[in-house]
Formats: C-alpha cells, structure tokens, sequence
C-alpha cells in the first residue's frame, strides 16, 4: 500500500505523526490532505530519509538545492561538500541532477549522505548513457529509460522530475507562441529533440502507466516538470505553458487514482506581476498539487544576483500559494555553482521562505519574527545569535553599542524617551 | 517661485523638460504631477544636482543610500569612499546621515561630490552640536535647530527628513500600543526625550511654518519622517503608526499650500501580507504624496541577510506604489556598513526597484528584460555584460558553454528540438 492509500484509509503511521508534529499540524488534517493529494511526503522506502518532509496545503514552505556532476571530470567529493553546505544552509531538500561521470555512485553515496528527500531526474541519466553507449542521445531507448528509472527508485530515490506533460500535441502552440527562448528545459529539449527524430511521442507521456507502476513500487513521488517552463519574462504565461499545465492535469488526476503522490513544477522566469496568477493558475488545473517552483526568477537583467531576484519571485509566489522553492544561486545564468553559491542559494531561498510563511499565516512563522524582535529589545545579542535564520553569518556579531550615544554628562534625552515606555534602564 | 508654483502655473523649465526625458515621460503631465504634488523633484538652487531625479507617479521607482560619520573618529574620507561607491552601484540620491565629527565639512564635501539630490536629517546635527557644546541633547533650543536647518539649506541639501508629526497627542496611543520596539527611529527618540523633559510639544510640529519658510528659500523638498515607524513586524500598522500618518497628511496639505514640495517617509519593519496595505494606506491619507520606504525589512529574523528581506520586501512596496526605497545594507542590525555592504545594499535595492517597475508597467522596464533574454537567446555575452543590472559583476563572465553537451558523435538531440523553432544552428 501507497503512502496515499495508507492516508486515504486512515492508517496513521510514525511517519504521518512525525511530519505533523514537526509542522504543529493535526495528524487527522494532514492525512486527509496526503489522502487528497494536497500534501505530499516523498518517501521511499528505500531510502526513509531520518528527516522527512512534507510538502504543501498548511505546511511550512520548504526549499530544495540542486547538485550533480555536470562534466566527467568534475569530482563526487566536491560535490558532496555541496550537498553538506546545502543541508548546513537549511535546506529542506536535494536534488541529484548528475549528468555525467559515474551517476550511479555519485546518487547511492548522496542518498546515504542526506537525511532528506532526494530527488532526482532520471532522463538526464538515460541520455547521458545512451550518448556514452550508443553515441547520441537521440539512440535513447525507452526501455533504457525505464531500466534507469527502476534502477533510481531501488536506491531510494525519494522524488523524480519527469517531463511526462511535453507530448506532441504541444509542438504546434509552442512554435506558433515564438517564444524568446523556445525551450530552457533541458530534459525538454532533449526529449522534444528525441519525439522530432523518431516521429514518436513521448514515451514519458504515452507510457505513463509504467511510471505510475515504478512509482507505486517504490512510492516515489513524481515531481511533473514543466517542459515549456518560461525561459525569460517575455515568456512567462504564453500559451504552450497553459497548455503543458492542462496535461499536467490530467496527470495528476491519473497519479492520484493510482494512488501515487504527485506535485507539479514551475518557472521559471515570471515578471512580479504574473507570479500570484501563475500559481493560482497551477493550483486550480492541477487540482491542489503541491506546487515546487523554480525561483521563480523575478526580473532577467540582475545576473550575478539570481538569488536575490529569485527571493523576490519566491516569497512572492510562496504568498500566493507555492510549497516549495527550487534554489537559484549567484551563479544561474553564468556559471556554475560552487560551494558558497549553493550555501548562499539556500539561505536566500530559506528567507523567501519564511516570508511566504508569514503570508500564509503558518503557525510559528510571527512568532519567530516576535522573538528576534524581543531579544532586539532586551539587546540580547546571544538570543539573536540563536534565533537568526543563519547563525553562521552571526558569528563575530558582539555589538550592543547604542547608535548616537554620547554619554551625555548632563542628561540623556534617549532615556527620557525610554522611561515614558518603562522599557530597562539606558545603560551609558 | 518654487518649483511645485512654477509647474502649477504651466511655466515649462529646462529642469522639467530634462526629467520628463530622462524618464520617458510627457512634460505636460510630469509638470501636472509636480503641481498636484504627486510628483517630487528635489532640487536646491544652491547644489542643483547634475542627474536631477524625480520621484513619484508613473516615475521609476528610485533608490536612496544613507551614509556619514557615526563617530568622532570617522574618516570623512572612507564615507567619501562609500558615497562614490553607492554612486558607482546606481543609486538615486544619497542622504549624508552623519551624528559626528565636523558635520558641516563632511556636507559640504558631499554635496560637491553628489551629482544626485543629497538629503539630510537636521535634527541629527542640531542634537549633536547641543551634545558637544551644552552636554546634553535635551539642551537644544528650536532656534538652534533653525539655524542649521537653514545652514544645510544654503549649503545646497535637496531634501531633509523632518520628524513633524511626532506630536505629544500621539504620546498616549504610542503607549497604549505596547510595542515590541517603542521607538527605533533615532530622531524621533530624541525629539521624544526633548518633548517630555520640557513638557512642551515638538518645535517640527509647532513651528512647521518656519520649516515651509526655508523649504520655499531654499527649494529644500520636505521628507516628513515616521517617528512611530515598526521596528518589529509585530508592530506594523499599530495605532500609533496610523496615528501619526494622519498628522502626516495634515502636514502634506499644508506644505502643498505653501508651494513646498514634501514626499513622506515610511516604514521599516513590515510583514508581507501588510506592504500593500501600508503604502495604499499612504497614498490615500496623504493624498497620494511620494512615498519614501526604508526597505521595508519583510521579516526581522535574517539578520546579515537584510538586503534581501529589504529586496523583497521593496518589490513589494514598489509593486504597490512605492516611490523611493531607502536601501538597507547586509550591516542592519549588526553593525555599521563598510563600503561592500553599501554597494551591495545599493545593488539590492536597484534589484527590488526594477521588479516594482515591472509590475507598475515603468515605460522601458519590460523592454530592458526582454533584451537581455534576446541577449541569452543569440548568447552574445557581450550584450549580457551590458544589461547587466550590475556590470561590474560580470567581468569574468565568459561562458558559452552549453550544459550537458558532449558532442554527440551520431546527432545532437538538442539541435533537432532547434531546428524545429528554426534556432540558430546548433554549435558543438
């Protein structure tokens, strides 16, 4: 039986009763929701991450880091620092997104490392071999694919990204909408690539069954991506993306009858004022799905500071309604991330985070700001060191100096201000 | 005549022809802003900065950056430092804060140097000079404060800061609220202090006409400060805050009737769900004066991080009609800003001032994103470089490497999903 089907059944389980209490949610409330599909909890058996999470309605709004072997030459111990300074960062999630040298080492040590919900995209690993083996991406198999997708879930993979929306009924719109930039998508554009060659639809898409199946085996949870994911502001909310979202949900329709849990990706490039739309757009079509948006990046002209424009998007679109925030680092758009882009990424995306939460009203989120502000009060800097968002930033911060304090011999107009409200004493 | 008589009575000045360009704007209407006060141009007769701004309606929305010497021992020479360096960021104007050392030499080095509108906040040099000459700051005088009121006037400050709504009716409210944080605006705690030690009202309130007389001298464009602004999200939108906005709109009516330009200032600490509603609040009460926020911070528990609760919190406030973001440096709350942090707060808030002008449709915002996509689609790195919202970041940014390319021997899938949208060719 399915995580879902255990929810839908009301079978409450230790791991429903710890993702509620961690979340000071009513365990009743949260399987009702896993049950109906506006929660989800990636959790492979395979894998039971010592700290899982929960993804969605009423919940807290969770971050994920992206890491991976992007050349043969790149080396699994530098990426497993990455891997550390995301979790030391705070993130909630990691995604293993290897695209080169030995991926399936790289995933099995990164899934013993990590005690969070691993994720995964599976076609770049089929791709990557089929351009080893055969050649060429375009040798891919769909067998082969599946081979490496059943492969993932046995080492406990707890979510995959699939782009099983993208069929060839989309080509025509996405063609027609002229789009700045056609495709950002890399599984995409190798899968729309891959549909051209072969005259073939989607084996993602017209194989589904055979997800649902791999899924339910090793209750995985699909992340659907978004093929047609806006690439540029310009992009944002043009036609093929509606009409991606309309497929995504039908199946999401399908993933819950088989009781699989299932969320839904997002941009992406979104201007600010299409960011609220964008996911409540998302949340009516897909029916509730968990929403795992990336960024969304909320101007295209500040490369160098995504992370920042990416905050914005974030705690604009965790407002509105999105669950999880895909990290954008200092380095989207011109390099490649290193340790400290990843460590920084995470905190930025933490702090949309926590405003999102704020706007959402998430139980515990006013009263953390509450507290910070009281030890601000009291100019208790070790309360501030404890309660800030990144301790480590706080390390050498020892000031209690009162700006503008002059040790006035006669008298301080400061303190007069401060004994009208009885607040402690001005010390001087 | 002042700038706001010269506008209401048609007369078109090379100022206002200058400023209508710069800003994509229709003289005609940027005149009939200015008169109605919904536009501001902060520009002493005696500084008239060489890059004139205007803030307000259908403007772009702007980013001021504080400096000055918070100590004695200050090096006027490293506040320099940090003035060219919020200039070299792209900041709109700068405010020369300084509480030490010899004020009146660091202005007038600064206003020199400033090809921006400078602004200051006089009740900082007046407490200050009555510290060192008289011992206490509850020692100062109004006429005292006149005097270096109209000093900074004729050394040419474009625009002061004024704590003039800080009246002893709102003493009673601004106690009842039980603030978490009573007062964290310096000036106002001051004024506070003074106003209690002598039983008497605040001289910026009682003698605002005196203020309006060396405004109207001077072209000196008012920025009526909050005294009861929130320090602590907890505080936002408490009754003394509300209290005190509706003695602002008192004071923009009657600045307006003497001819004087004044924007408002307002807040600081600021929960997402309640940024729209303070800056509409604003634009309502009074009567749609440009709005000068200190951020806002969206959350109070990222200490070293606030640029970024800033950003966001900006974006949203300019989203919702903001005028002016104060920038906020990754120093708040734990110290004094180097000159790093002022560029980087520079580059944070210019980041958030953009987004706002997406979402306000700011002639020219969308474009400048859509270019820089353009830019990405044809991967002309030079072209990056020169959008880039901060070129200076992209100086080693050389790459055109295409993720997950390995040459493939047989065929490039990505190149066929290319050749669909009739993409450029595909170099491996």
């Amino acid at each position: 039986m399915t995580l879902m089907e255990m929810a839908q059944r009301g079978q409450e389980t230790p791991l429903f009763t710890l993702v509620a209490r961690n979340e000071q949610m009513n365990v009743q409330l949260l399987m009702e929701r896993v049950a109906a599909g506006r929660i989800v909890i990636p959790y492979n058996g395979h894998h039971k991450p010592q700290k899982p999470q929960g993804f969605g309605l009423g919940l807290s709004t969770k971050v994920s880091a992206s890491i991976g072997l992007a050349a043969d030459e790149d080396s699994l111990t530098d990426e497993l620092f990455k891997v550390d300074e995301a979790i030391r960062a705070g993130t909630n999630a990691i995604m293993d997104l290897s695209t080169a040298g030995n991926m399936d080492e790289a995933r099995r040590t990164i899934i013993k490392r990590v005690p969070l919900p691993l994720g995964t995209l599976p076609v770049y690993q089929a791709f990557a071999e089929a351009v080893c083996t055969k050649g060429s991406a375009l040798a891919l198999e769909p067998e082969d694919f599946f081979k490496i997708m059943e492969r993932q879930a046995a080492d406990g993979v707890d979510f995959m990204a699939l782009h099983s929306a993208l069929h060839s009924g989309l080509f025509k719109t996405a063609k027609a909408d002229q789009r700045v930039l056609n495709l950002v998508s890399r599984g995409g554009s190798l899968l729309m690539g891959w549909m051209l060659y072969h005259g073939k639809d989607n084996f993602l898409y017209t194989m589904f069954d055979r997800i649902l199946e791999i899924a339910q085996k090793y209750e995985v949870t699909l992340s659907l991506a978004d093929a047609m994911r806006p690439g540029a502001g310009a992009d944002s909310l043009c036609r093929s993306q509606a009409e991606e979202l309309v497929v995504l949900g039908e199946l999401v329709k399908r993933s819950r009858q088989a009781g699989v849990q299932i969320m839904i990706k997002g941009p992406g490039h979104t201007p600010p004022n299409q960011i609220a739309t964008t996911v409540k757009l998302e949340k009516q079509v897909c029916q509730g799905a968990p929403y795992f948006v990336f960024g969304p990046v909320s101007t295209d002209v500040a490369p160098g500071y995504d992370e920042i424009t990416a905050a914005i998007g974030g705690a604009m679109a965790g407002a509105a309604g999105a669950d999880i925030l895909c990290y954008v680092t200092p380095a989207e758009h011109i390099g490649y991330p290193d340790a400290q882009d990843v460590y920084r990424g995470v905190v930025a995306a933490r702090i949309a985070a926590h405003v999102a939460d704020l706007a959402k009203g998430y139980p515990g989120a006013v009263n953390w700001d509450l507290k910070m502000s009281q030890a601000r009060r009291e100019q208790n800097i070790e309360a501030q060191k404890t309660l800030a968002l990144d301790r480590e930033r706080l390390t050498g911060f020892q000031s209690g100096e009162k700006p503008f304090c002059k040790k006035c011999k006669n008298a301080c107009a400061m303190a007069v201000a401060g004994e009208f409200f009885q607040e402690l004493p001005w010390e001087c």
